[in-house]
């Protein structure tokens, strides 16, 4: 058996997410179909994160095993061409057997994009913001977070989980034109905690809530604290770090 | 009677173009039809560039006449509303009765993006092209257009049309990050121009045709010289330029 790392990038638009559902178009069950048939073989693969529905991938990375003798190489080509347009392989590697596409990630990063302008070309991929944003307190907000931290308070119900504390290395505003991005790096991530951690800091930069408020949310580990989760459209997972 | 102008951006791919037509959903007829609800009126726009089934617009300019006291802050919001989410209106804003969107034009600005890696999130915004390209070819056929020349072969069959001279104040290639992309600013274009002007030089960079058939083709004010037209999907007119 070979171990397959292969990143991908998709337009999370028109799918229920990454993880394969009974009904629902998803980005993995199309990701198996296309190895399966390509490989002759049943295709299992397993990606570093699983994202929610309409969230974006530019650099997901999942692996898989087989038996096929198949070389890299072929596999990216045969794969891009049994795909449908909305994801697209980016590389292919074979890799050590212990290889875990999610287990082996040292961290990942995300990006959230909002337009401060409304816009009909990007509407699929960022939140359109029509009031004004304190970008300052929603950057003041973002340094707290640096570091370990305790994130129950952004995080939905997940039974699976040990704990609630990751380590963020990054956690940064910046403005791009009309685009308001938010860049996190993190070790792990919990289910629904960028777009929990985006919409909450937005609440500030409106004036709806305090930074004290923002502390206190953070400090509370309950997810009822925090502000409504961002929509889906302006996340993208950009990239995720192995050793 | 009041003269409008309406700055707007729109998504071409569901369009079979700027222009009203019997078959086919397209931008004018869109936004005549939010006008009219909003005004209460029959409102007929006009363009300043009609685009081609499957262009974009960021900076696409139209007018129209109102009989209608609606302020202009209104019309915006009021015709935002009403128009479906693929057209976004940037301004409007109360103009001189003689002022014609296509007329009034000093020069247009058009981009033409080329993505050299397969894209899932841009697809409909971006031609892929898996070749290599010798940009600085390119660039040099490039140069050659700006000025004022006769652009014939470049230009699918007009009827209306008295000549074919347009004077090109820019004609630039850049790459950014992935993307390769073509700028060009003139007084005028004609019909497929852009798209035809960016298939020839592409062929240029793939080594097809020489710089020297580049500026053969120039001379020969023939269509049937020129190279294949640049599909619709990477193709913006960005900004629509008067006094």
């Amino acid at each position: 058996m070979q171990t397959v790392k292969m990143a991908v990038e998709y337009d999370g638009t028109d799918f229920s997410g990454w993880q394969f559902q009974k009904n629902g178009r998803s980005v993995q069950a199309e990701i198996e179909r296309a190895l399966s048939k390509l490989l002759q073989e049943e295709v299992r693969v397993t990606g570093a994160g699983r994202t929610d529905a309409g969230v974006h991938a530019r650099g997901q990375v999942c692996h898989f095993e087989t038996k096929s003798v198949m070389d890299a190489k072929s596999i990216l080509r045969g794969s891009s061409a049994l795909l449908p347009q909305d994801i697209v392989v980016r590389s292919v590697e074979f890799t050590k057997q212990e290889f875990h596409s999610r287990f082996s990630a040292k961290a990942r990063m995300y990006r959230y994009y909002i337009s401060l302008a409304p816009t009909a070309v990007m509407r699929r991929y960022r939140w359109y913001v029509s009031y004004a944003l304190d970008v300052s307190a929603m950057q003041r907000c973002a340094s707290t977070i640096c570091g370990e931290h305790d994130f129950q308070s952004f995080c939905k119900e997940q039974a699976e989980v040990k704990h609630y504390r990751c380590i963020v290395a990054k956690a940064e505003w910046k403005v791009s034109g009309p685009d308001l991005i938010f860049e996190i790096t993190a070790n792990r991530f919990l289910h629904g905690m960028v777009r929990a951690l985006v919409g909450t800091m937005v609440e500030v930069g409106r004036g709806y809530r305090s930074e004290a408020d923002f502390t206190a949310i953070c400090a509370a580990r309950n997810r009822s604290e925090a502000g409504m989760a961002a929509p889906p459209e302006g996340l993208f997972l950009e990239e995720v770090f192995y050793e």
